[in-house]
Protein backbone atom coordinates (compact mmCIF):
# COMPACT_ATOMS: atom_id res chain seq x y z
CA UNK A 1 0.00 0.00 0.00
CA UNK A 2 1.17 3.65 -0.48
CA UNK A 3 2.84 4.96 2.74
CA UNK A 4 1.74 8.19 4.29
CA UNK A 5 5.97 8.85 3.27
CA UNK A 6 5.69 8.70 0.01
CA UNK A 7 2.21 10.40 -0.92
CA UNK A 8 4.11 13.38 0.41
CA UNK A 9 6.01 12.88 -3.39
CA UNK A 10 3.18 13.31 -5.34
CA UNK A 11 2.59 17.10 -6.00
CA UNK A 12 -0.44 17.40 -7.86
CA UNK A 13 -4.16 16.81 -7.95
CA UNK A 14 -5.70 14.76 -10.08
CA UNK A 15 -7.90 16.96 -12.20
CA UNK A 16 -6.18 20.34 -13.66
CA UNK A 17 -4.06 20.93 -16.60
CA UNK A 18 -0.46 20.43 -15.00
CA UNK A 19 -1.72 16.93 -13.65
CA UNK A 20 0.54 14.66 -13.36
CA UNK A 21 0.34 10.96 -13.14
CA UNK A 22 3.72 9.58 -11.73
CA UNK A 23 5.50 5.89 -11.53
CA UNK A 24 7.01 5.09 -8.52
CA UNK A 25 8.69 1.30 -9.22
CA UNK A 26 8.64 -1.16 -6.51
CA UNK A 27 11.34 -3.84 -7.02
CA UNK A 28 10.71 -7.08 -5.36
CA UNK A 29 14.15 -9.04 -5.46
CA UNK A 30 12.37 -12.05 -3.66
CA UNK A 31 9.76 -12.96 -0.88
CA UNK A 32 11.24 -10.76 2.12
CA UNK A 33 13.54 -8.05 0.18
CA UNK A 34 11.70 -5.55 -1.84
CA UNK A 35 12.81 -1.63 -2.54
CA UNK A 36 10.05 0.66 -3.23
CA UNK A 37 9.50 4.18 -2.90
CA UNK A 38 8.72 4.52 0.66
CA UNK A 39 12.37 3.36 1.69
CA UNK A 40 13.78 5.30 -1.16
CA UNK A 41 12.54 8.43 -0.06
CA UNK A 42 14.04 7.48 3.43
CA UNK A 43 17.57 6.76 2.05
CA UNK A 44 17.60 9.88 0.12
CA UNK A 45 16.68 12.10 3.10
CA UNK A 46 19.72 10.46 5.46
CA UNK A 47 22.10 11.40 2.26
CA UNK A 48 20.39 14.54 2.19
CA UNK A 49 20.23 15.64 5.96
CA UNK A 50 23.36 13.22 6.91
CA UNK A 51 21.38 11.77 9.80
CA UNK A 52 18.73 8.73 10.09
CA UNK A 53 16.81 10.96 12.86
CA UNK A 54 16.58 14.21 10.21
CA UNK A 55 15.98 12.32 7.57
CA UNK A 56 13.11 10.62 9.45
CA UNK A 57 11.71 13.87 10.62
CA UNK A 58 11.74 15.42 6.89
CA UNK A 59 9.28 12.49 6.00
CA UNK A 60 7.59 12.58 9.18
CA UNK A 61 8.60 9.54 10.31
CA UNK A 62 9.02 8.71 13.90
CA UNK A 63 12.79 7.32 14.89
CA UNK A 64 11.86 4.32 14.98
CA UNK A 65 10.00 3.84 11.98
CA UNK A 66 12.89 4.50 10.22
CA UNK A 67 15.26 2.79 11.67
CA UNK A 68 13.24 -1.05 10.96
CA UNK A 69 13.23 0.34 7.34
CA UNK A 70 16.83 0.67 7.24
CA UNK A 71 17.23 -2.87 9.14
CA UNK A 72 14.71 -4.33 6.76
CA UNK A 73 17.15 -3.07 3.92
CA UNK A 74 20.39 -4.18 5.88
CA UNK A 75 18.81 -7.90 6.74
CA UNK A 76 17.19 -8.13 2.76
CA UNK A 77 20.26 -7.47 1.16
CA UNK A 78 22.74 -8.72 4.18
CA UNK A 79 24.64 -5.81 4.17
CA UNK A 80 24.39 -2.35 5.47
CA UNK A 81 22.71 0.41 3.44
CA UNK A 82 23.28 3.11 5.87
CA UNK A 83 26.62 3.67 8.43
CA UNK A 84 27.28 5.89 11.12
CA UNK A 85 30.03 9.14 9.53
CA UNK A 86 32.23 9.95 12.56
CA UNK A 87 33.27 13.71 13.45
CA UNK A 88 31.89 16.69 11.87
CA UNK A 89 29.57 19.28 13.20
CA UNK A 90 27.49 17.42 15.51
CA UNK A 91 29.93 14.70 16.54
CA UNK A 92 28.45 12.81 13.55
CA UNK A 93 25.38 11.51 12.10
CA UNK A 94 25.20 8.74 9.09
CA UNK A 95 25.37 8.32 5.41
CA UNK A 96 24.89 5.81 2.83
CA UNK A 97 27.23 3.17 2.31
CA UNK A 98 27.82 2.04 -1.44
CA UNK A 99 25.30 -0.36 -1.45
CA UNK A 100 23.02 2.22 -0.41
CA UNK A 101 24.03 5.12 -2.77
CA UNK A 102 23.99 2.19 -5.36
CA UNK A 103 20.53 1.90 -4.50
CA UNK A 104 19.33 4.92 -4.81
CA UNK A 105 21.01 5.78 -7.77
CA UNK A 106 19.82 2.39 -9.80
CA UNK A 107 16.38 3.11 -8.54
CA UNK A 108 16.36 6.71 -10.23
CA UNK A 109 16.88 4.92 -13.58
CA UNK A 110 14.37 2.67 -13.54
CA UNK A 111 12.14 4.55 -12.04
CA UNK A 112 12.62 6.93 -14.85
CA UNK A 113 13.25 4.15 -17.44
CA UNK A 114 9.35 3.32 -16.05
CA UNK A 115 8.24 6.64 -16.60
CA UNK A 116 8.94 6.54 -19.75
CA UNK A 117 8.62 3.30 -21.39
CA UNK A 118 4.46 3.73 -19.48
CA UNK A 119 3.77 7.27 -20.72
CA UNK A 120 1.45 6.43 -23.47
CA UNK A 121 -0.47 3.45 -21.12
CA UNK A 122 -0.36 6.19 -18.27
CA UNK A 123 -1.95 8.58 -20.65
CA UNK A 124 -4.68 6.14 -21.51
CA UNK A 125 -5.52 4.82 -18.29
CA UNK A 126 -5.75 8.80 -17.20
CA UNK A 127 -8.40 9.22 -20.04
CA UNK A 128 -10.34 6.47 -18.44
CA UNK A 129 -9.88 7.56 -14.75
CA UNK A 130 -10.61 11.42 -15.88
CA UNK A 131 -13.86 10.34 -17.64
CA UNK A 132 -17.03 11.17 -15.94
CA UNK A 133 -15.71 14.07 -13.38
CA UNK B 1 5.95 0.69 1.93
CA UNK B 2 5.40 -2.77 0.40
CA UNK B 3 2.54 -4.47 2.15
CA UNK B 4 1.75 -8.05 3.34
CA UNK B 5 0.04 -8.88 0.53
CA UNK B 6 1.58 -7.54 -2.01
CA UNK B 7 4.83 -9.63 -0.98
CA UNK B 8 3.27 -12.46 -0.97
CA UNK B 9 3.06 -12.21 -4.68
CA UNK B 10 6.91 -11.99 -5.07
CA UNK B 11 8.05 -15.90 -5.27
CA UNK B 12 11.37 -15.87 -5.87
CA UNK B 13 14.11 -16.12 -3.33
CA UNK B 14 16.57 -13.49 -4.09
CA UNK B 15 19.35 -15.64 -4.60
CA UNK B 16 19.76 -19.15 -7.07
CA UNK B 17 19.85 -19.35 -10.20
CA UNK B 18 16.00 -18.89 -11.03
CA UNK B 19 15.46 -15.80 -8.38
CA UNK B 20 13.12 -13.08 -10.83
CA UNK B 21 13.62 -8.91 -10.25
CA UNK B 22 9.81 -7.86 -10.42
CA UNK B 23 8.76 -4.50 -10.73
CA UNK B 24 5.33 -3.61 -9.58
CA UNK B 25 4.28 -0.07 -10.31
CA UNK B 26 2.92 2.12 -8.37
CA UNK B 27 0.69 4.99 -10.09
CA UNK B 28 -0.05 8.22 -7.90
CA UNK B 29 -2.63 10.34 -9.63
CA UNK B 30 -2.61 12.80 -7.04
CA UNK B 31 -2.25 13.66 -3.18
CA UNK B 32 -4.78 11.38 -2.05
CA UNK B 33 -4.90 8.94 -5.02
CA UNK B 34 -3.09 6.11 -6.54
CA UNK B 35 -2.95 2.62 -7.05
CA UNK B 36 -0.47 -0.27 -6.69
CA UNK B 37 0.32 -3.72 -6.45
CA UNK B 38 -1.38 -4.14 -2.99
CA UNK B 39 -5.12 -2.27 -4.98
CA UNK B 40 -4.27 -3.85 -7.87
CA UNK B 41 -4.13 -7.51 -6.31
CA UNK B 42 -7.37 -7.29 -4.56
CA UNK B 43 -9.07 -6.06 -7.84
CA UNK B 44 -8.16 -9.04 -9.51
CA UNK B 45 -9.33 -10.99 -6.65
CA UNK B 46 -12.46 -9.98 -6.41
CA UNK B 47 -12.37 -10.50 -10.39
CA UNK B 48 -11.24 -13.88 -9.99
CA UNK B 49 -13.60 -14.98 -7.24
CA UNK B 50 -16.79 -13.05 -7.65
CA UNK B 51 -16.76 -12.10 -4.53
CA UNK B 52 -15.20 -9.41 -1.96
CA UNK B 53 -14.92 -11.24 1.21
CA UNK B 54 -13.33 -14.70 -1.28
CA UNK B 55 -10.68 -12.38 -2.47
CA UNK B 56 -9.95 -10.58 0.40
CA UNK B 57 -9.48 -14.62 1.83
CA UNK B 58 -7.15 -15.35 -0.96
CA UNK B 59 -4.72 -12.57 -0.09
CA UNK B 60 -5.14 -12.96 3.66
CA UNK B 61 -6.83 -9.92 4.22
CA UNK B 62 -9.40 -8.92 6.65
CA UNK B 63 -12.86 -8.14 4.92
CA UNK B 64 -12.47 -4.67 6.86
CA UNK B 65 -9.25 -4.24 5.26
CA UNK B 66 -10.42 -5.04 2.00
CA UNK B 67 -13.19 -2.98 1.87
CA UNK B 68 -10.80 0.05 3.31
CA UNK B 69 -8.43 -0.54 -0.15
CA UNK B 70 -11.53 -0.57 -2.07
CA UNK B 71 -13.67 2.17 -0.90
CA UNK B 72 -10.43 4.06 -0.89
CA UNK B 73 -9.90 3.59 -4.76
CA UNK B 74 -13.79 4.70 -5.27
CA UNK B 75 -13.21 7.72 -3.33
CA UNK B 76 -10.13 8.78 -4.94
CA UNK B 77 -11.52 8.10 -8.34
CA UNK B 78 -14.95 9.13 -7.56
CA UNK B 79 -16.91 6.07 -8.84
CA UNK B 80 -17.06 2.49 -7.63
CA UNK B 81 -14.85 0.46 -8.80
CA UNK B 82 -16.58 -2.90 -7.73
CA UNK B 83 -20.23 -3.43 -7.66
CA UNK B 84 -22.23 -5.93 -6.07
CA UNK B 85 -23.82 -8.47 -8.57
CA UNK B 86 -27.13 -9.91 -8.24
CA UNK B 87 -28.19 -13.46 -8.30
CA UNK B 88 -26.71 -16.70 -9.27
CA UNK B 89 -25.30 -19.83 -6.94
CA UNK B 90 -24.85 -18.47 -3.34
CA UNK B 91 -27.09 -15.35 -4.02
CA UNK B 92 -24.78 -12.93 -5.33
CA UNK B 93 -21.50 -11.53 -4.92
CA UNK B 94 -19.20 -8.60 -6.48
CA UNK B 95 -17.48 -7.75 -9.43
CA UNK B 96 -15.70 -4.98 -11.02
CA UNK B 97 -17.09 -1.99 -13.09
CA UNK B 98 -15.97 -1.13 -16.18
CA UNK B 99 -13.57 1.32 -14.52
CA UNK B 100 -12.67 -1.33 -11.79
CA UNK B 101 -11.85 -3.63 -14.90
CA UNK B 102 -9.56 -0.74 -17.05
CA UNK B 103 -7.55 -0.01 -13.96
CA UNK B 104 -6.76 -4.08 -14.05
CA UNK B 105 -6.12 -4.13 -17.58
CA UNK B 106 -3.94 -0.81 -18.08
CA UNK B 107 -2.18 -1.54 -14.74
CA UNK B 108 -0.68 -4.97 -16.39
CA UNK B 109 -0.11 -3.05 -19.36
CA UNK B 110 2.20 -0.42 -17.19
CA UNK B 111 3.76 -3.16 -15.00
CA UNK B 112 5.17 -5.18 -18.36
CA UNK B 113 6.52 -1.77 -19.89
CA UNK B 114 8.54 -1.15 -17.25
CA UNK B 115 9.47 -4.59 -16.50
CA UNK B 116 10.40 -4.28 -20.17
CA UNK B 117 12.05 -0.73 -20.21
CA UNK B 118 14.20 -1.46 -16.87
CA UNK B 119 15.42 -4.84 -18.03
CA UNK B 120 19.01 -3.57 -18.57
CA UNK B 121 19.52 -1.32 -14.95
CA UNK B 122 17.61 -4.36 -13.03
CA UNK B 123 20.17 -6.37 -13.90
CA UNK B 124 22.88 -3.87 -13.01
CA UNK B 125 20.97 -3.12 -9.59
CA UNK B 126 21.06 -6.81 -8.93
CA UNK B 127 24.72 -7.91 -9.97
CA UNK B 128 25.50 -4.89 -6.98
CA UNK B 129 23.33 -6.20 -4.71
CA UNK B 130 24.27 -9.82 -5.13
CA UNK B 131 28.06 -8.78 -5.28
CA UNK B 132 29.74 -10.48 -1.26
CA UNK B 133 26.49 -12.73 -0.87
Amino acid sequence: MPSQMSKRRNPKPLSGAGAATIIRPRIAFGPACSLGPGKIDLLRAVADTGSISAGARALGLSYKRAWLLIDTLNRGFGRPVVERSVGGRGGGGARLTPLGAALVRHYAAIEAACQQAAAAELAALRAVVSKGR
